[in-house]
């Protein structure tokens, strides 16, 4: 039997979340729940929609709920909320907050003898993963996180609020110098601004300014102002074929010695190049909605992390073939 | 207090062992058991020698016993054997037998309470991990996995037995054009002789025929006849301090599609770059070895494999820490 799949919120995220279930025989998924007018959505498969107010008629129809709202506004809420109706799993990824969202989550999840897991994904999620195994594995040493080269929703969307700019997309793009001296084994303590340059394309409006844009765009604080930034004016139709999608992808490094005297170096890398950073989301969500649902078969209650879950869990098939094929 | 650690074996592995314990403020190494005269063996850190043969009256001494035999002939007897008395951790790397090794080491430590973690390392261990985790997010794909740059023992071994070389050392290396095509998403059928190229560097006894010595290297059947093989002489001195140490490493790859119809390209990558292979192996399995120990703590008794292991429980510091710092 399937395990019973509801995806809560229908943008990118839950577009990729139902093609990604289509991709595993063991996973079905029997709704989506939308905010807006359910008719006014259709989906990717087929598969039916419903209003997100009436969830809760599907409390024992779905084995396990994920969730693919954003952030900020979403999910502090509607994770910890409907974790007392049903097993879930998000991509909750504002770092800093992480540690209060799963507090919140285990103690819904729990009072319920329900199962959830926070924070799946890619960072947070599978750049987790390699920064703990690396750290645990070579404790003396020092990691470094890498972003993209990728585009930056956030980034695009403020250079797009810029006067006389038609549209635009950011690329954040790891610098080449910083990815070296990390390989060599350099030791450096490396800000996210040393590690990263900033690519934009950018489609101005007829007649606009642009010596200003550029200007605004290299000089606005936070965003670009301490990067090293590049501005190259493009058609819009140059942007929608040549930069139509949604890539993105990274790398953990961690160099680090042993030794008696720490006389060997050993580098690991984690390197990811995604195509469609939604899809590739969506696919590490639908991997863990069956680990927790697993869990929760288990009697595994309370909120879970990537870091709490074995690894055979996510594997559709079973501990045997994965030992016998894999190990 | 300490988790103590015993090491029953003490050649390159078991050394790796006691120094990666040296680094783990949270580990300690009570002693060394050799099947050797005790009295001969000298250790790095000055940690106690014992003969295998009393191990037994350790039984309450020691949290986990960390096996550094080899697994043609040793671990198969010993792991088991020792299930029954301690917690174990190996590294059992002879991928066919591992089925029925792990069956063998569950029975011993079930039924004594007892947990043993094997085939830890990094292939099989982080390897297998990359494999199971690439495979689970995306399953619809194709995994590749290349050794190298690195020593390969075996095949030096099988060099230094040929007449008229006085020593050897084979690297294994992955092949260029295989990487380029697997990281370009080519989905190709590749034989371990595909990906790899041997190369050797070979000290020739004095007045020895070196054609012949060639000859016989690219032709020996198994080791080196089906693959791109060089050859080149060397002297003793280059031999000592151009190639003195044992690096390993490799790559795991996996790359695969999303979307509606796969027009969603992805690929994981997973490189290590090894000085020592054993003492890197080493700091992987005192990282399990702590996991074995918290696990049977726990009352999770029997034999686990990388794949059964929560991350969370390889890292020294609480799992609160690791939440907030690394998710």
């Amino acid at each position: 039997m399937s395990i019973r799949v509801g995806i809560y919120g229908y943008g990118n995220l839950g577009r990729g979340v139902e093609l990604a279930c289509h991709q595993n025989a063991d996973m079905e998924v029997v709704g989506v729940f939308t905010r807006r007018n359910p008719a006014s959505v259709k989906t990717a498969t087929g598969v039916s929609v419903y209003a997100a107010d009436d969830v809760l008629a599907w409390k024992d129809k779905i084995d396990v709920m994920i969730l693919c709202g954003g952030s900020s506004t979403d999910l502090p809420k509607q994770t910890p909320m409907l974790a007392q109706y049903f097993n879930v799993v998000d991509s909750f990824d504002t770092h800093a907050n992480i540690p209060a969202h799963v507090a919140a989550v285990n103690a819904a999840a729990e009072n319920a003898k329900k199962t959830a897991t926070v924070s799946v994904g890619w960072d947070p999620g599978m750049f987790s993963l390699m920064r703990a195994y690396a750290l645990s594995v070579l404790p003396d040493g020092q990691t470094y996180t890498f972003w993209g080269k990728g585009v930056s929703q956030g980034h695009s969307d403020a250079i797009r609020r810029i006067d006389g700019v038609q549209d635009a997309k950011q690329y954040t793009i790891p610098k080449e110098e910083a990815l070296s001296a990390v390989r060599a084994g350099k030791c450096l303590e490396l800000s996210t601004r040393d590690k990263h340059i900033r690519v934009c394309y950018v489609v101005a409006k007829e007649g606009a300014d642009k010596e200003k844009i550029e200007r605004t765009i290299v000089e606005m604080p936070n965003y670009f102002a301490d990067y090293d930034t590049t501005v190259h004016f493009i058609s819009q139709e140059e942007l929608d074929t040549q930069h139509a999608g949604l890539p993105h992808g990274g790398l953990v490094i961690r160099t680090g010695k042993t030794g008696l005297d720490g006389e060997h170096k050993h580098a690991v890398e984690y390197r990811l190049q995604l195509d469609s950073n939604a899809e590739f989301t969506a696919s590490v969500l639908v991997a863990y909605a069956r680990a927790t649902y697993r869990l929760n078969k288990e009697g595994a209650f309370g909120c879970k992390t990537v870091l709490d879950i074995p690894p055979a869990y996510l594997y559709a098939g079973d501990r045997d073939t994965l030992i016998a094929d894999l190990l």
